[in-house]
């Protein structure tokens, strides 16, 4: 892996790290979530702690930091799904 | 890298190509995606392809298999979002 290479994982980290930021504002400001799948939620906080495994095996720091982010907010987004009525 | 860190960065790759899926057909069946952030799919997008790119220049299966499934629902979401009215 060159520096490059490893430039390109930051800024997909950086992306993937924000990328539940803009759902999680318009679900607070809404208090409307009726139409997240709640599967969806569920499968995002599995699988990202299964690439934090992953990224800690292969040591990649892109790989753990964007899971360790996107982890916070699906949960984020799970309690808004349980606490927010259905419309 | 061993055979055990493979396995589960494919476990990874596998829960990630399906975070979509349940969403898709969620909003396929509603029509109605108006609590769905834009800005959310858009970073998706970007963010799969980008890493796509990191994916290829680390030569990681499980990173290039799970974005290009990604990848391709999100382009179905952004398309659900620009074709569904507002409810």
């Amino acid at each position: 892996m060159n520096n490059w290479t490893e430039f390109i994982g930051y800024v997909g980290s950086f992306l993937t790290s924000i990328t539940f930021i803009p759902q999680v504002y318009k679900s607070w400001k809404s208090k409307s979530v009726g139409d997240l799948s709640v599967w969806m939620i569920l499968i995002v906080i599995t699988s990202t702690i299964v690439w934090l495994v992953y990224g800690f095996g292969i040591n990649s720091g892109p790989v753990i930091s964007a899971n360790t982010v996107v982890l916070t907010l699906s949960l984020v987004l799970f309690y808004f799904k349980l606490t927010f009525k259905k419309q």
